[in-house]
C-alpha cells in the first residue's frame, strides 16, 4: 500500500491511498488521516487493504489523478522524528575533513538526534532561504514509520514494528551546526523543518529490495536538474533500521507514528577512499557538505557552494523497472513568503 | 481556565475543564482533546470560557470531583517538547562540580534541547526504574504551551503566543548523560518520558505572579514526603519564556501545542554561592544532581543518591493564598510492569 496526505486546509491533511504506479489516488474511507490509521493500525489494516485493492482494480469511481504538488508530507506533523547517522562513512568524512579523530565507538553505538516534528515541509514545498551564512544544505535519507515500540525492545520487536518506509530531505543549516554542537545539547536551530517523499509505502511494496532491515536501492539526488548522487542505500549502512529503532527505544517507549531516519546515505568509494562525483564515475553525494569534505580532503578547500535562492533539489528512488517508488521530493529554494 | 486530560483509553485522553480550586471538572463540549483546542484556539476560546464560567457558577450538572490520578499529562503526547536551560546557575554548578569552564556565551545564548514528545507520563504515573547505573533523577521545571509561532518571531510575537502554563518533571538519566553528550548529538536515551502537572492553566489564572514572561512563585519539590526544594522560579531565570520561544523559532515555525520548558529551576544562594539545603535555611534544589554538585563542591564528594525503587517525588506550586495552582505531580519510582 502507498499513502499520501492531501492538503485540505487542516493540519494533518486528508489520507489518500495511492495506486502502486502513483498515477491514481482516492480519499481513504477507513481513516481520515495517516496518524489516525497508525494510532490503530491493526484495526485499520483490513479496511485500508480492501480500499487499495479496489483502487488497483479500477473499482473506485471516486479515484482521481495523483498530484504530489498538492500534498503534505505523509505525516504533515508527527509526535516524533528521530534521525540516526547510520552511514558512519559520512561521519568519518566530516571528521577527516577537519582533521579530527572519530571515536571507535561510533562504529558500534549509533549516533541519533531528536529532531523537530511539529511542522514538516511538503514534498514539493519551497525550502526557506533566510541567510547565506546559515549554509543551507539538503540531506537525502531513508526513513521508517513505526508502530508502538516497548521500552528496551529487542531487534526482533523493533523490526516487527516497521509499518511504512519513505524518503527524507533533512534540511540542515551547516553554518549553525558547529556553534550549536559546541554547546553540547545537540542540534536545534541547525535543523529546520524536514520534507518527506510524497508517498509512504508499506514494506511489501518494496519486494526484494527490502530485507526487513535495509532498503537496497540507489537513492537518486539531483541538483538543478543534474545528477548529484546515486548512493546505494543498502551499502555501508553500519546500523540497520531495527538497530536504530532499538537504540531509540532503549530507555523509553516509541509511540505509533514515530519516524526513524537513517541519516545521510553515503558510500565509500570502491577504493576505500571518499566517494567520487557522478561525473567522475562515482556515486556522488546525498548532501553538499559531503562533496565539500571530499574537495577539502583532495584539494585543501571546498569548491561547491551551499544552496542558494532559486536552486532546485530532487530526491527519488526507482524500482528495478525504473519506476518511482515514493514519488519525488522536488523542492526549490526560495525566500520565505 | 484550567485544563486536564482524563484517561479514557484513547491516546490523547478527554479534555476536562477544571475548576479554579481544582475540586470539580467537566468534560469539555467545545473540544474533545487539548490538542484539538490548541489547533484552533481562537475558535475554541469563547466556548471554553463559557464552559469554565458555567462550571465555576455551579451550573454544570455533569460536573464531577476532579481526580488527578485518573489523568494523563494535559498533553498526553505533543508534536514538540523543547526544553531550555534558562537557570544558568544550574549549568554553572554542573561545570564547577567537574572543574570545567562555562563559556561566557551561556549567559547570552540559550541552551535548548529537543526532547521526545510522543509519550509523556501522567502526573501520578510511576517513574520506571530500570538500572541503578542509569542514575535516575527528577528535574522540576515550569513550561509553557504556545500557539503557532512564525519563524524568526520577535520577543513580542513569542510572548503573545503563550497559551498555557504547567509544571514538568523532566525525568533524566544522569548515568547516560556524559556518554551521550560526548557523542555531540545531544540527549536521547538520557531523557526518557517526562511528566507534567495534572492541570495546565491560562496565564490570567496566575494573576500578578505571571508578568507575561516569568512565573514568580516558589517551585515546591518534595522527596519521600520531605521538603527538598522551594526555588523561586522568577529569580535567576537568565532567559525568560519569550526569549526561549524566540530562540526555538529562530530558523523554523513552532506549531500550536509546542511545549517550551524552562530547564531545572535553580537559585543562587543569597551569598552568591551554591544554594543550601532547606534544612540549612536554604531554598534547596529542583533535582538531585544539583545537591550532589553542591556536596561535591563543599565536601569533595556527592552523598545524596539518585532515585531508587519506592522513592516518591512531588512537584507543586501554591498561590499567594497557599492553594495549589496546577495540582501536584506525585510520582513513585517503580519497576516497569
Amino acid at each position: 500500500m502507498k499513502f499520501a496526505s492531501l492538503k485540505d486546509g487542516s493540519r494533518d491533511g486528508r489520507l489518500l491511498i495511492v495506486s502502486r504506479d502513483l498515477s491514481r489516488a482516492v480519499e481513504a474511507e477507513t481513516a481520515a488521516t495517516l496518524q489516525a490509521a497508525l494510532d490503530d493500525w491493526a484495526q485499520s489494516l483490513p479496511g485500508l487493504q480492501g480500499e487499495a485493492e479496489a483502487l488497483e482494480a479500477g473499482e473506485r469511481a471516486d479515484g482521481f489523478a495523483f498530484d504530489p504538488t498538492l500534498c503534505h508530507s505523509p505525516l504533515p506533523r508527527a509526535y516524533q522524528w528521530a534521525d540516526g547517522s547510520a552511514y558512519v562513512n559520512h561521519v568519518a568524512l566530516v571528521r577527516q575533513a577537519r582533521g579530527a579523530e572519530m571515536p571507535e565507538s561510533f562504529w558500534t553505538d549509533p549516533l541519533m538526534y531528536q529532531g523537530g516534528s511539529d511542522s514538516f515541509l511538503g514534498p514539493c514545498d519551497p525550502i526557506p532561504f533566510v541567510d547565506p551564512a546559515w549554509g543551507l544544505d539538503l540531506e537525502a535519507e531513508v526513513a521508517v514509520v513505526v508502530d508502538d515500540v516497548p521500552p528496551g525492545a529487542s531487534l526482533d520487536q523493533a523490526a516487527a514494528a516497521i509499518r511504512l518506509i519513505m524518503l527524507v530531505n533533512d534540511v540542515s543549516l551547516r553554518g549553525l551546526i558547529p556553534g550549536e554542537l559546541a554547546k553540547g545539547f545537540g542540534f536545534f536551530q541547525a535543523k529546520p523543518s524536514s520534507a518527506f517523499s510524497p508517498v509512504a509505502v508499506t514494506p511489501e511494496e518494496l519486494g526484494e529490495a527490502w530485507d526487513g532491515a535495509k532498503l537496497s536501492l540507489p537513492l537518486l539526488v539531483q541538483m538543478n536538474g543534474q545528477p548529484f548522487g546515486k548512493a546505494e542505500a543498502g551499502e555501508d549502512m553500519t546500523f540497520d533500521f531495527p538497530q536504530l529503532i532499538a537504540h531509540a527505544a532503549r530507555s523509553r517507549p516509541l509511540a505509533a507514528g514515530t519516524i526513524i531516519g537513517s541519516g545521510t546515505v553515503s558510500n565509500r568509494d570502491a577504493s576505500g577512499g571518499p566517494g567520487k562525483p557522478i561525473a567522475d564515475g562515482g556515486r556522488g553525494y546525498s548532501c553538499i557538505a559531503e562533496v565539500r569534505m571530499v574537495e577539502t580532503i583532495l584539494n585543501g578547500e571546498a569548491k561547491t557552494g551551499f544552496l542558494k535562492e532559486g536552486d532546485s533539489v530532487s530526491i527519488e528512488m526507482l524500482d528495478a523497472e525504473g519506476k518511482s517508488i515514493f514519488g519525488a521530493i522536488e523542492q526549490r529554494v526560495a525566500k520565505p513568503r
